[in-house]
């Protein structure tokens, strides 16, 4: 048996928990890792050079796929590169296995080279971190290191899922010689974690039924990341019960009219809002983009709040919550609609009043109007391209929205019913650096088209998502070009200050030409409504490479626009 | 008085303490500490856009002037991506101050954008870390900032020297009115730290100057960073007292012969090296390049091993320390200089047995002569290449190497006695993510030329490097370009492997063509030698921009060529 064939197993208790993919990223403390999961017959690898775009890639993937994607490094900084996107993973709460290698533990700050402290490096952005024995002759050693792996591997999907950590020191030799064959041992230990469904006991639904009933105003407000599964139950609360349903664009409620507050919300006239204080609000899901939404709510205050998540920490945006639901959204309002449904056929239907859901459903429908009346009739600028963009996405695709401003755009756009257009955006940390590599890891675990929206701080920021030999067909990015932070002139503190320029915008000239050049992938300049019109076809289009389209705009007129746009909404009833 | 009047403070305490550099990364929840830098008169700003690279600039200027720089970022995962740089400053102990914006406590986890667990986040790759309180109504508030900031940037430049992190929750609003005067408060409260001279008792030079006489062979090993300070004195032992003084490239012993052991100590013939054990081993420095080297020592045992070094840290590379001595070399080399000097003075030059010192200086010319005669036959490639640039390399310069082969290449040669040039290399971690960032930070922080050495995996991973607005026309890159990490076609374990191609070496195309037209960056194509010898002159040239040299190089050749090295060297005596 090989000296490492413990380590080796790795890649054999991977594939019989289901971590199919592993992104490898080179060096050679890492070896005995890199060969074995290359050598076993049913992990797929990737190979990606720089860890940072690694770590976010692998991101995309396990946020496309729900199961665990495995991050593999050497030891030094390499550790540390990866961590931006395990701190998104652990917010998104996405299942990843993160291995390290390392020196032995008596090498560590001992002037030898690649060696940093990384045991529990992650903090607290991991579940649980772990560390390997690098001895192997105990039995025990054996043993931990199975069970470790079974443990770790089980708790990445485990609500809330999120990234585990297990650090991996490793003695040399590293590479098994010319001859050696690599096996997988097949008796190696598979401990499996009996899944829990979490229900409510009836006194609850006796409890909260009275609070429903007794309740006239009713709210839902989804946040971040919805599964389609919730969204057919979803559709039942407003179509048959009549109960506003308000998302933002990266909530997936696809298959309804979404009400996208963002836009009226924005109004200053108190009265007009108060009309749509909730008495029970219900809330689930992760983040809300639209801070006009939140404010709202903290200013016209539901009696009841229940907020419906796995998550047991105690997580409050709104500052209105009185009750904490730790069941999933798909069990709750499954349930609940089940026996109210019961209970209007036992008791007849009662007859809805539903004046509250009419008019969150009116004022929706006439602020969409106003503002798409008001982007006809604008100027060629980033929000009407963003309004174009979002219009003519294809349906059944997938959408990957970057951070900062076109995210806040886009938000004010929303997705047309029923196009089953899936929403991904890294709204975890809300980070720029790696919005364009979890698109390409989310391309390349789907035949969809993936349109990558994004800015061009985020673009350049991430630009090595593309060093690596695995850029898919169906990527499609969109890279909305203002030379700068465009964002820092748009909102209000920055721009009237006089370091906009050069500390908060950082105007930069690139563009993406050379990139897609050496990149060896498609460009397409657009500078203008027309030109734009024509490069959308390539959204529904077959290519045979990825499409940087990039759309060149001008800060200054986005801005303009912007004020425009706000002022407009400012008295909106 | 501005709310934020006591953040703006900070500024003046930098100026006053002599923080005169500050890297700001553009974003919101920073603007108040961005703003005031920027306005602060005595405080050079620059904005960097990419953290990482960011991160790696402010530490090469740190490094390069030994003076504390500083590096803002604004919340979430910003802060993350300094993470390598400021592992590389800790163990290279360079000093630092990071001012990472937060969001108040209170609003952690709570599903607001940007935001991670920022406390504590560097773990034990900082000196210390410490948090401001995010209200200053109360007067002991600003006391702690205050005392906060004084105790950070003190700790930053006592030995040993390193980064200190700073949490900085800061509350809206972030941006002063247009009418406010940021101003700075003059009597903001400064505490010196006494400066503190480290000594050895009497007893102690009594011992160890019997030990040092009774001592027959003697040996000096210096590793990474030494002071020209230092070198006098070395020069005195070499020259002198003839004890060999063994140096890597980056030990920067650069006025005397250096004896460069990587090349002989690679001999098999055991009998050789007995010939060249030492009894009494002194070491000061940081890591050490040579394997050789430290293998040498482990089977050669002196029978004193003492380590001279103000780290508190008991580091033994070696594995053979008997004492462990925390004063500056200067001091001890110094004193003792000073003490054997007298000593000689008083009882007549003691008739100094040179043969020791002369046999390892004779086998370093040997075997200098041997590779060069090797070097001169051989065809182009990588490490002849390399050789013709070390040996190029302007007077009075600095020179910058990238990790993994280029900096065991430059090992191999050594620098020309008396040239004065000054070498800087990332060994503290040994990564591949910030060498260009970090000869960027260098160049700028000086008139002479830089040149930066550096292979194609480290030069594309860092290429947001050249992605901000300040390149230095006095830097100068030679990208050794062999399309992957041809490392691991040269050393044994990878190169029998199957997957040596895909996930060790991980052939790439780039060129660096594109990259200097997208950033109006100088470049010029090397393919031969006579072509290498024309670009070379523009290390001697003034230029209105900084200079790519490309030189491309056959990987499989390159591999040749060390293998036949190698096997030259094999029976080496």
């Amino acid at each position: 048996m090989a000296i490492l064939q413990p380590i080796h197993n790795i890649a054999e208790i991977f594939s019989r928990k289901n971590v199919k993919t592993a992104i490898l990223c080179p060096g050679s403390r890492s070896a005995a890792l890199t060969i074995s999961m290359v050598r076993h017959p049913d992990i797929e690898t990737l190979s990606i050079s720089d860890e940072r775009s690694a770590g976010f890639i692998g991101m995309g993937m396990a946020q496309a796929t729900g199961e665990t994607v495995a991050l593999v490094c050497t030891s030094g900084t390499a550790a540390y590169n990866f961590a931006p996107a395990i701190a998104e993973a652990y917010f998104q709460e996405i299942p990843m296995i993160i291995l390290t290698a390392d020196r032995p533990a008596e090498w560590i700050h001992q002037y030898d080279g690649q060696t940093i402290f990384q045991r529990e490096i992650y903090g607290k952005h991991v579940k649980k971190s772990f560390e390997l024995p690098s001895d192997y002759s105990n039995p025990d050693a054996v043993w931990q290191i199975e069970r470790v792996m079974n443990e770790a591997i089980n708790l990445t999907q485990v609500h809330p899922k999120g990234p585990v950590h297990i650090n991996v020191p490793i003695r040399e030799p590293f590479y098994p010689t010319a001859e050696e064959v690599i096996s997988f041992d097949r008796n190696v230990r598979i401990i499996q974690n009996a899944a829990i469904e979490k229900k409510l006991p009836n006194q609850f639904w006796i409890d909260f039924k009275e609070i429903w009933q007794n309740s006239e105003n009713k709210l839902i407000v989804v946040g971040h990341r919805q599964s389609s599964e919730l969204n057919k139950i979803l559709e039942k609360f407003s179509e048959e019960l009549c109960v506003p349903v308000v998302a933002d664009i990266i909530s997936n409620v696809n298959n309804i009219d979404p009400i996208l507050a963002d836009v009226f919300l924005s109004s200053k006239n108190e009265s007009f809002k108060r009309k749509l204080k909730p008495d029970l609000l219900i809330t689930c899901g992760k983040s809300v983009i639209s801070k006009n939404l939140k404010i709202f709510i903290r200013n016209n205050r539901p009696t009841y709040h229940f907020h419906i998540q796995e998550n047991p920490d105690l997580i409050d945006p709104f500052q209105t919550l009185t009750h904490k639901v730790e069941v999933s959204p798909e069990y709750f309002f499954g349930q609940l609609f089940e026996d109210l449904d019961f209970l209007n056929f036992r008791e007849g239907d009662e007859e809805v009043d539903n004046e509250y859901f009419e008019f969150w459903n009116e004022v929706s429908k006439k602020a969409k109007q106003k503002l798409n009346s008001f982007l006809n009739n604008s100027d060629y600028c980033e929000f009407k391209v963003i309004r174009n963009v979002v219009d003519k996405l294809p349906e059944n695709s997938i959408f990957h929205l970057a951070n900062s401003m076109v995210v806040r755009y886009s938000n004010l756009i929303g997705l047309e019913k029923g196009k089953n257009i899936e929403v991904f955006a890294n709204r975890g940390t809300s980070g720029i650096d790696g919005s364009m590599s979890s698109a390409v890891g989310s391309a390349l675990k789907t035949d969809k088209i993936v349109t990558c929206l994004i800015g061009d701080m985020s673009f350049f920021y991430d630009r090595n998502a593309f060093w690596n030999t695995y850029l898919p067909d169906n990527l499609r990015v969109i890279l909305i070009n203002n030379h700068g932070g465009n964002i820092f002139r748009i909102i209000d503190g920055p721009s009237k200050q006089l370091e906009v320029g050069d500390y908060f915008e950082t105007k930069q000239n690139s563009t993406a030409e050379y990139f897609c050049k050496e990149n060896d992938v498609e460009y397409f300049k657009v500078n203008d409504e027309a030109s734009l019109e024509s490069a959308l076809n390539l959204l529904h289009q077959k290519t045979n490479r990825p499409v940087v389209i990039e759309v060149e705009v001008d800060g200054s007129r986005n801005a303009e626009v912007f004020a425009e746009y706000k002022k407009l909404f400012t008295d909106f009833t």
